[in-house]
């Protein structure tokens, strides 16, 4: 079911405005275009809010930010609200400097999200620090696991309930969660974490599904799904002597090569309760 | 014959000043290296005249445009301009902002560029926006096909004619106009669309083809074509499973193993009247 | 022996900071990651501190330095100073613009380096402009040959004990210097200056090597060897059609899978009295 909503991107070919980080920036452009999406980097205060206007979707990451490109996330994620375009944030490194934690709550205090991305220790910074508390007694582990993933889930509910957004918390194992839902996806292998991007990477696929799909909730699941399989179906295709960088190069390719049929075979993807 | 501007690269090794977007910059660096040519990228408004002056040539690119940059682009510019050296021109996404449309309006009225490279949609902003009033009947279509070739080609030489330089209007067709003279390039795949940046990586070359060879003109045509050749090249490496990622790669490498006789035989360049 | 120092690499995963440069700054991560330690790029004034404090190491380089950045550098560098952490400087392009110089004198006045890493235009340049007269006499040619190879030791020897770093001057051939020690590396390839950044991706391991071992002079020679290794290791892997981009891909590959007895068994360390 969830192939549908990659063919939607296919067909819809979403244009998708990024605000994010130069280290993996070329990667989220090329995934986006791997996926029959569009991508459009522009930073300037003078321009974002145009620019946001001309698309279908925004993501918001603050991998490098900066005091110049901080004001600029928040002119294009107000305009995105007020057109009613989904706005994905990606708060890399909250709680690990000041700045990075104010930021991503300055944004998520100003600008209605309709997906948050993160690790566990990010969405956990945001979420207990943000004075939404949910005690610390809420704090889960700094992973999902199969044990704890109920747990984690009434967790990113809450946190799901406090900002209107859908929450993706990704690890060895994801976690989608809203108000009353939650699926756990087994995709993904750990050797994607030996790449620098792959969660800056679906960030960006995040913003593109959602833009071209009209439920949030199922296609930041089939997003999270897509980008798992293809890092399985590039480890599959890795042949002696390569590494991180050639897996790279495999992942964008799978989702450039992924069907909706191949999305429907190979998700993992269960629900919780 | 446009083999002879490729090897002119090989052994000339033009050094290159790149401001461009922080998006494809690697892909350019790499490109041009592949060439033979050497980038080097500065945009520090203290730096960047006496980087142009170090420099062959010169590539401005505004695809992730600032308000610090675009000084730098000025005086970069200007710079080239007075010691003489070719200046190239990427507007990327001019139309898209009063930002872009704006800076590159203001490049041209202040730079004389030998090259000017977009997309239709780009240099038609710049031809009919920049009071050199061509008219809005003069705008061709959105593409450059066999049909609208000999239109479009009149419309391009009203431009170059304006600006001084040559112009370059790449899609599925590229052409290659200055006064009096047109080219058509057929060379090129599709797919090199799927990939961020192949414009970009264009672009550079351009400066370097230009800064190692007399005639700016048929330089142009011979990085066009090069570069299309390069798309041709790189699909015909693809193996099963491989995308956009590996093509990336691919077209790259075709630069870097192509020789000027690769490209005479490769070339499909066809004078127009 | 030198297979210990990326053993311990592998081992402690530490975590480094980089301000550098954007056209690069993607294959800085992925290469750190590849040998087991972990990037951060970070380049705000309001949060670099805290940032060098969470790592472990430092990696300074002003490939496309701009103000803003120049005062983040000051900044990190004191504060892994005062932290007692590594730092590696790597002077892109000093020489080649009055604010490139002056930037790396003022960041070799202002922080103590552990590793001052150049080519040998880069590295005499701030040798002999530095007020560190050693005269102009001093200065050999601009590359270690099995000739010059003495006297550049002399000279780099001369540059450690004036600024208490281990001095690594790289080219076709590699010297690692400090105060009574030198080495000479000639692990590499030639086709390694066809890739943009193999020099950055060089000072990024650096300063992952000395984050992870005790000794800054071996841990500087391993991490040379290393990248060396890896270029001879990743060109044995091209197949017909490749270049550089693939070339660049192999070589963060072979920093992913070489061990510490590959490393033992390929370095080509010998050294210099």
């Amino acid at each position: 079911m969830l192939g549908l909503y990659l063919e939607n991107v296919h067909r819809r070919h979403p244009l998708i405005h990024n605000i994010t980080n130069y280290v993996t920036v070329n990667d989220c452009a090329n995934i986006l275009l791997a996926a029959g999406a569009s991508p459009i980097m522009a930073d300037d205060a003078m321009e974002v809010e145009e620019i946001t206007s001309l698309c279908n979707g925004l993501n918001l990451n603050i991998g490098t930010l900066n005091q110049r490109t901080i004001a600029s996330m928040l002119l294009s994620g107000k305009r995105a609200n007020r057109e009613g375009k989904p706005v994905v944030l990606d708060p890399v490194g909250a709680g690990a400097s000041r700045l990075r934690t104010e930021t991503a709550e300055r944004l998520l205090s100003e600008i209605r999200f309709s997906v948050i991305r993160g690790n566990m220790s990010e969405i956990k910074t945001l979420a207990l620090g943000s004075g939404k508390t949910l005690g610390v007694d809420a704090a889960p582990e700094d992973a999902v696991t199969e044990e704890n993933a109920e747990e984690v889930l009434r967790f990113a509910q809450a946190f799901s309930k406090a900002t209107g957004a859908v929450i993706v918390i990704t690890g060895k194992l994801d976690l989608i969660a809203a108000e009353g839902r939650g699926l756990l996806c087994r995709n993904g292998r750990a050797e994607m974490s030996r790449i620098t991007g792959t969660g800056c990477q679906l960030s960006a696929l995040l913003a593109g599904f959602l833009a071209a799909n009209e439920d949030p909730f199922y296609a930041a699941a089939a997003a999270v799904a897509a980008m798992g399989l293809a890092g399985e179906l590039g480890q599959k295709r890795m042949t002696e002597g390569e590494g991180n960088a050639s897996y790279r190069n495999r992942i964008i390719d799978a989702i450039y090569t992924m069907t909706g049929e191949m999305l429907d075979q190979g998700e993992q993807i269960k629900v919780l309760d």
